[in-house]
């Protein structure tokens, strides 16, 4: 089983690690890193790259597409290349997943028209301009349609799959070799939860965290 | 604040992404990627590399020392550049931190004996034999070492370091950002919660998890 996870200028780097190192622990699979171009993709702080090992000429037909988010993905919306890459593996993927605001990746590829998805909670209105239903569920599947919300969310969505495709057993053998049982030091991870100044800071900074999307 | 993640030969990418993606985000920070020399370091799964930007030479006096762990991880309990880096960066660091088997590394050069630390909970016993008092806990702070469980645990190390460091607006804005609300799909990620042949699986391949480490 391929599983390509795809890399773009200013994506997440935890969107894509996430699923990684999940996802990519199942048993007789090859994760590749895949992006318009081998080398070196930068991540949205600048300080962090990962090398794309493969283009995504050279993998068009993966079993599980995997399309991470980030705050530099608005010119993404618009790159045919990616979109097209997409819509390509899309037709003959086994799983089509993304996390955080990759939904909206997904979403421009006319991938999830009429479906439920979900996304980084400040991007949720933002799927509905593509036909979309957002759900506030962290890990939303819809057919062959796995969409998890924002950043960290890819972890969870990761054993999700896993279990999905190779049992309970294997999944739970990955969660234990990460040692996966969070204990977050504060109970602020969704707007419901965070204290209502820190989640009016992080609205307010919604264009840093959503990049140039329209604010809507 | 300038904030370095060591990587070396057969890290695990988690390890280092999840203290990258919260200590990260602290205001005013620098993150640097360092290695031995710059370029491509690949990690555990070989499927993944990230790029360090500096060599340990070019970053002797980071504030914050990050040293993830891996499978690879072995062979650099004996590799002095990197032992004598740590030791060098701790001399003036204001926090020295490692996730998972990191913090063998740490014990390896000499900066946790007498105090208490964690580790992967296959490797805990290993910390005894550097005169480290092994803990259960998810994150253990002696002093101003502060050191996380398997692999995942370093998102909840970065989030309990920036509480520490910048207080709980900071930490919570961070959680809330990268839409921290673990919700896995199952209960297996510590040993004494997962069934017990998914612990016995993950035991047996402890050489897998731990590389050449010695087998006690």
């Amino acid at each position: 089983m391929q599983i390509a996870i795809v890399l773009y200028d200013r994506f997440t780097a935890l969107d894509a690690v996430g699923p990684y190192e999940t996802l990519g622990r199942l048993p007789d699979s090859e994760v590749v890193f895949v992006a318009e171009e081998t080398g070196p993709v930068r991540t949205d702080s600048g300080n962090l790259a990962l090398i794309a090992d493969r283009t995504l000429a050279e993998v068009p037909n993966p079993d599980v597409v995997v399309v991470p988010g980030g705050p530099g993905q608005t010119p993404q919306m618009t790159n045919e290349a990616l979109l097209d890459w997409i819509r390509i593996a899309d037709t003959t993927s086994t799983w089509t997943t993304s996390v955080c605001t990759g939904s909206l990746l997904l979403a421009a590829a006319g991938r999830l028209e009429g479906r439920r998805a979900t996304s980084h909670w400040l991007a949720l209105d933002e799927l509905r301009k593509f036909g979309v239903e957002p759900t506030g569920e962290r890990v939303v599947t819809d057919g062959k349609y796995v969409t998890a919300a924002g950043v960290s969310s890819g972890i969870d969505m990761g054993l999700a799959l896993l279990g999905r495709i190779s049992g309970d057993f294997v999944a739970q053998s990955v969660q234990l070799g990460i040692e996966y049982d969070p204990q977050p030091p504060y109970d602020a991870g969704a707007p419901e939860k965070a204290p209502a100044d820190v989640v009016e800071l992080i609205r307010s900074r919604s264009r840093f965290i959503l990049g140039q999307a329209p604010t809507t």
